[in-house]
């Protein structure tokens, strides 16, 4: 399986993302900046590979540093962490990685020179912490398909979206490599069409077959009984149960419960943020116009113009999902009790 | 306003809809063959307008013939009739217009070289028939729309659509000479974007503010509160009130319907097939992979070997549809009665 993002040794090797599916172009980042831009131009996306690409952005905004001791070096992780916060907003994975590396690092008790090592190691056990995650999410969420389904999925949620085999795309590998058969439909996931772009590329490699449609064609093949099931990731989930994601996941929430259509989120721990009691605390980024006006920044569609709405995501209520799978297991309605039942101190697997 | 179907005297003069908003570009058509080829490629579509250009196809398809008698004539003027039927089968405003004529010619008492020329005079009387007909629908529409509204609208259903002013987008050119002050949010119409490309240019033109979404925005937007009114098209209205219309209508009837939001539909009696019973006997129109797979046949969007749907229609149930606006009026629900009281054997305006 393709891997979007590795460490190199020496730099941060990642797919660039938006020349798929045209060349697989890989490039090597080296810098805090070049990280910061890759992660904002999409070239890295995923909530979860932003998260592990943030992390690896902090150690290389460090690992030059003069520090004159610890509290120097922390301060000034903290400036570069909040720098990287501020390359997307929606997705909690990013904020999450970097405390999670801050709170560790802090804990030891070494000196700058080994805590900028430290750094570097811990990011290396989140991203392999975060195959592990999307592993077990397959494990629990391959249960759910059935042989003959059709599973619609949105945008992507890949390996391209994560270290590892992906959220709601990483089931579907598990549930294939389990030898269930069964077919995908895939939305085009308009403007910047992750769904045609990376998960018809990402299931065309592991041979799982699948159709593309556009986005509103969804509600009429749910008319006439051509989706069993509705698989999508999260960037954000709120204590409640309530999900942002990719725009148009509320769209397919909605048909999906129209025609009562089974609709699972999938998505790692680190994707939650249960101090936010609902999903309208949960910042939605809003997106350049020329994302919808221009195909690729090129092939111009509307009026020179044309004026635009570009919400980049959308919040789908706890009431229309029918569960959500994480790397525990797949969490139950009502999701403010089932999540509250998750110990998010103890967030890590055991290998962080 | 823009026309976009005119008979110039020799020939019928279209605008090719598939290069705006790049160009405006005229084409002079002189054969049914080249008739059939811009309804089929949609250099002339909307339902109505199809109906138009295959009633001026039929004239000039019969134009140069040869009849022994006007019984020749007829079943030269049938045959040519059922090939320009098979140009798009969802829209039966192509067969209505064509059966209109056919059996205006019929009754006439002349011979085949002056039945020619009643083709033309009844061409050019439907043609002034659906500018009169928008004009109806718009005054009646005008009354839905309220001051600060903010009105949905998907694909295109304005003059580019018709030979006058248009269905939906006719009732809102009509609010806005009436000095109603709206909004316009346009759906982009994947996957040929007649929503991006001939809507935004028409509001552009008319000075209507109107702001451009996906596809997968309106469900986001109706739940922020964004919409207060949804005006559709229809390509074929069952005796129960099903509508057929450009994919992606029935995802909005859905959407609307679960945000309490009002859905309209606006077309004209030549848009309906009472004798069908419901939706399910409507064929729709399934196209070319390509059309999703490629932006305007250029620029490719996804893997080369992509697997692709492309259903270019849906059906709207009527439970879903809170009224039907004509140029007799609103229809309300039950649709089955209400149009049944329409008298179609009466279906023409004074003008034919």
């Amino acid at each position: 399986m393709v891997k979007c993002i590795e460490w190199s040794g020496n730099s941060l090797r990642i797919i660039d993302q938006t020349e798929i599916p045209r060349r697989l172009v890989y490039q090597e980042l080296n810098t805090i900046e070049e990280v910061f831009e890759s992660i904002q131009k999409l070239k890295v996306r995923g909530a979860p590979a932003i998260g592990i690409a943030a992390a690896f952005g902090l150690y290389l905004g460090m690992k030059n540093g003069n520090y004159r001791d610890k509290a120097d070096f922390l301060s000034q992780a903290h400036t570069h962490s909040d720098f990287l916060i501020k390359a997307r907003p929606t997705a909690v994975n990013l904020r999450w990685a970097l405390q999670v590396l801050l709170e560790k690092v802090a804990n030891q008790p070494e000196q700058p020179a080994q805590l900028v090592d430290r750094l570097l190691e811990f990011s290396v056990l989140l991203l392999k912490d975060d195959q592990e995650r999307c592993n077990r999410i397959g494990h629990y969420g391959a249960g759910l398909i059935q042989n003959g389904m059709v599973i619609l999925t949105h945008c992507n949620t890949g390996a391209l979206a994560t270290a590892g085999i992906g959220t709601a795309v990483g089931i579907l590998y598990t549930a294939w490599q389990r030898g269930k058969f069964f077919e995908v439909l895939v939305d085009e996931t308009r403007p910047l069409l992750q769904g045609a772009r990376l998960t018809m590329w990402e299931l065309q490699q592991a041979g799982i077959p699948a159709t593309l449609i556009t986005d509103s064609m969804a509600a009429h093949a749910m008319q006439l009984d051509k989706i069993n099931l509705v698989l999508v990731g999260a960037d954000r989930i709120a204590g409640n149960g309530d999900v942002a994601n990719k725009i148009g996941t509320y769209n397919l929430a909605v048909i999906s419960n129209y025609h009562d259509i089974p609709f699972y989120v999938a998505a790692p721990l680190s994707s939650f943020d249960p101090d936010l009691t609902d999903g309208k605390q949960i910042p939605l980024e809003e997106r350049s116009s020329q994302e919808i006006t221009h195909i690729w920044q090129k092939l111009p569609i509307t009026i020179p113009e044309a004026q635009c709405w570009n919400p980049a995501f959308d919040i789908t209520p706890a009431k229309l999902i029918s569960g959500i799978v994480t790397e525990r297991g797949i969490l139950n309605p009502p999701f403010e009790e089932s999540i509250k039942r998750l110990n998010f101190k103890n967030y890590q697997t055991q290998e962080v």
